[in-house]
C-alpha cells in the first residue's frame, strides 16, 4: 500500500488529490490558489466537508509546507513518510518524454530545456515538484506529460507544412496537450459503452479554460487541435486559437508589438476574453448568452463554430465516429453549449441528445444522447488525477 | 456587342482572354509570362493553334502594348476600340468591396490602401490595370475581387477570437480568396446536378499553388479555409496554411528574423517546397510519391490530411453535403491527390469514385463519383476569366 499525491501546479495555484494505492482510493482532495498573494485560499476537503482558509501564502513551498500540516492535523495521514510518491502534471514532453518518467536531475535539466515551448505551464510544474521535493525529499517523484498521450499520432497529422529545418533543428511540430485528460475520457468512454476500446472511434472534447479536441482511433491519439504549444485550436478563455498565421506578422508589423507581446494578447488577451470584452470565464458568457447580450452572443456562435468544424474534420479523418465526449470545466457543466455544438451536428452526423437531459446534466457520468443517435454522446468528467497516481504508482514500485 | 478582356495580372506575369459579349464566346486567350526578363514569354491561341514568341519584356505595359498589337495583327479585332471593357482580377477587396466595381480614382485609391493585406497580389493586380489604361484610355475598367463572393459569411465564421480592437481598428478578420472561381464551379456544379442552387450544399476545392476550400450553402459562401490573407487554411505550393500561431513569435525569437523574413518563409519558403525539400509544383510531387521518395510521400500525406479535415469541418458546418467539387491546377489534373482526397472520406462520407474515370480525367467536367456515391464528386474546370468578363460587361453595361 502507498498513498501517491497527483499534484497539478499552476503559477500562483496547486491542485492536489490524495490516493491510497493500489484501490484508488481518494483520502482527500483541495486546492490553494492566490500563491503569492495575502488573501491566498486553501481548501481542503476533511470527512467529505470542505475546509477553507483565507491567509498570507508567499510561494508555493509555503502552500506544500501548509497542505502537508492540514493532512496530518486532520488525520488523513499519521506520518509524511507514508506519502511515497508525488506524480506531478507536467505539460510539454517535447519529442524527449513520450510517457511518464520518474523524476532525476537529468530529467529535472531536460524538462527545464522545454520552458520555451510552454512558457504558462512547464515552469510551473517545476515549481511544484520542488515545492515538494523541498518539503518531502524521501518521497519519489514522477513527471505526468500532458503531450505523452499523443506521441502516437501519425507524421501527417504532426507535422507543419514549414520548411523542414524548423523541424529538424527546433522540434516545430504538432504536441498537443491534455493528453492525459483524453487519455482517461476515452478510455472511460470505451468502458461506459462496453466495448474494446481498440474497436472504438471517438472524439474527445476537454473544454475548459483550455480547451482542446482529440481523435482517439482504437485507444490511441491520431489528431488532437493544441499543437506546438498550447495556443492552438479552437478558441479558449484567453486563448484566440487558430488564427491566419500572417495576422501574427501584420499586427506586429502595424503596432510595434515585439514577440513576446504579441504571445501575451494571443495567450492572455483573446478567446472569450478578447471577443466578447465581458469575461474569460463561460459562466459569464452562457448568463450573457442566456440574456441576449450581442458580444456573448457572438462569442458563444464562434465557440459553437470551432468545436464543429474540428469534431466534423476528425470525424472524417478517423472515418466516422463511435462516440463524442465532453469533459473540462466547459464540457462538464455549460449545458448550453454542450447543446449548441450536438444540435449543430445532428444534421451532418445524425447526433440527437436529450436536451431535457443534458440540460440538467453536470459533473457526472451520463450518456446525453438518445438511443436513436448514430454517435453516441457522453458526458465524463475526466480525472487526470487518478491517471497520474496510476502512473506514479506504476514507476515508483517498478 | 463588346468585346471584353478578362485580366489576371500577377508580379511577372498577365493572363488573358478576349470575350465577345453577352454571347460569351472566347475570341482568343492567352499569357505573357517571365515579364521583367529577356526571356519573356508571349503565348496567345490563334484560330486555335498556340502562337510563341519568346523575347524581352521589361514591364506590364510593354507586354499589354504587345498583346494589343497581337490582336490587330491576327485580325482578332478590326480596331482596339471594340475593346469597350477590361476586366481585372482583384485579390483583396477587404471589407470596402463586397461586390465588383467601375474603376475610378476613387477606387484605386481605395484598393491601393488594402495593399498590404495582399503584398503579392494586389499590386500586382494595380500594375496590370495601368498597364492597360495607358495602352487603352478610352476602355472601362471593372475590378473583380476574389474576396467579394465570400462576403456573406457568417460572423461565426469570419471573426478571430482575438481583441475586439483589431476587427474594429484593422479590419483583421477572415475574408478569403477564389472567391469568383468557388462561385464559378459552385453555379456549375447545381447546374450539371440539374439543381436549383438553392437547394444544394457544396464543398468547393480550389486546389492550385494557391488553395482553399469553400462551403458554399444554398449558393452562399459560409465559411472558406483562407483567412485575412491567402495564406490560410490548407498547405499549398509554398505557403504553410494554417499552424499554431504561437510558432511565428517562437521561430522570430529563435532565429531573430523580422516580420517580413518570417512571412517571407511562410509564403514563399513552406507548403510542399518545404516539407518535400523538392519542389512546390505539385506534379514534380506526385512523380516523387509514385516513384516511393519519402519526403514526396509525407507531402502528400500532409496535403490529404489538412483537405480531409477542412472538408469534414465544413460537412459538419453545413450539416451534410451534396457534392465535393475539385477545380484548379491541382484539383483539375492531379489524379492522385484526388484519389487520395476521395478515399479517405469513403467511410466517413459513403464518397466512392469511379478510380478509372478519375485516372484519365484532367481539365475537364466529369463526375467522377460512382451512383451509389452519397455525395457526388465532380471535377469541374473553373472559369474565373467568364466569371470576370459577365461582370464587367454588367457593369460597363449598366
Amino acid at each position: 500500500m502507498s498513498k501517491i499525491i497527483s499534484v497539478n501546479a499552476g503559477s500562483s495555484s496547486l491542485k492536489f488529490q490524495l490516493f491510497e494505492m493500489p484501490t484508488e482510493e481518494v483520502l482527500t482532495s483541495g486546492i490553494i490558489e492566490k500563491i503569492g498573494f495575502e488573501d491566498a485560499i486553501f481548501t481542503i476537503k476533511v470527512n467529505g466537508e470542505k475546509v477553507k482558509k483565507v491567509l498570507p501564502i508567499l510561494d508555493h513551498t509555503k502552500a506544500v509546507a501548509l497542505l502537508l500540516e492540514a493532512l496530518v492535523e486532520h488525520k488523513i495521514v499519521n506520518s509524511l513518510d507514508e506519502i511515497t510518491g508525488a506524480g506531478h502534471r507536467a505539460v510539454h514532453g517535447g519529442e524527449i518524454f513520450t510517457e511518464s518518467v520518474a523524476v532525476n536531475d537529468e530529467v529535472v535539466e531536460k524538462f527545464s530545456s522545454l520552458n520555451d515551448l510552454a512558457p504558462l505551464h512547464n515552469p510551473a510544474g517545476l515549481i511544484g515538484y520542488n515545492a515538494f521535493k523541498e518539503n518531502l525529499p524521501n518521497c519519489k517523484h514522477v513527471f505526468v506529460f500532458d503531450t505523452a498521450f499523443h506521441s502516437t499520432m501519425p507524421r501527417e497529422s504532426y507535422m507543419y507544412a514549414l520548411p523542414r529545418k524548423y523541424y529538424d533543428e527546433y522540434k516545430v511540430r504538432r504536441y498537443g496537450f491534455h493528453g492525459t485528460s483524453h487519455m482517461y475520457v476515452s478510455q472511460r468512454c470505451a468502458e461506459v459503452m462496453g466495448k474494446d476500446i481498440k474497436d472504438t472511434k471517438i472524439i474527445t472534447c476537454h473544454l475548459g479554460n483550455g480547451a482542446s479536441i482529440t481523435a482517439v482511433d482504437g485507444g490511441k491519439s491520431i489528431n488532437t487541435s493544441m499543437g506546438f504549444t498550447p495556443l492552438a485550436g479552437v478558441m479558449m478563455g484567453t486563448r484566440c486559437g487558430d488564427i491566419d498565421p500572417a495576422i501574427v506578422t501584420y499586427l506586429m508589423k502595424k503596432t510595434g508589438m515585439t514577440p513576446d507581446e504579441m504571445d501575451n494578447v494571443m495567450n492572455k488577451q483573446s478567446g472569450m476574453l478578447g471577443v466578447s470584452g465581458i469575461s474569460s470565464d463561460a459562466r459569464d458568457i452562457e448568463d450573457g448568452y442566456m440574456a441576449g447580450n450581442d458580444d456573448a452572443v457572438l462569442t458563444t456562435e464562434m465557440y459553437v463554430n470551432r468545436v464543429i468544424n474540428v469534431v466534423g474534420g476528425y470525424y472524417a479523418q478517423m472515418g466516422g465516429a463511435d462516440a463524442i465526449v465532453f469533459t473540462g470545466g466547459i464540457g462538464e457543466n455549460d449545458t448550453n453549449i454542450r447543446k449548441l455544438v450536438c444540435n449543430r451536428l445532428k444534421a451532418a452526423f445524425g447526433v440527437v441528445i436529450d436536451e431535457e437531459l443534458n440540460a440538467k446534466s453536470r459533473g457526472k457520468e451520463v450518456l446525453l444522447s438518445k438511443p436513436e443517435s448514430k454517435v453516441q454522446v457522453w458526458l465524463l468528467p475526466t480525472n487526470e488525477e487518478l491517471m497520474i497516481a496510476r502512473d506514479t504508482y506504476r514507476l515508483i514500485e517498478a
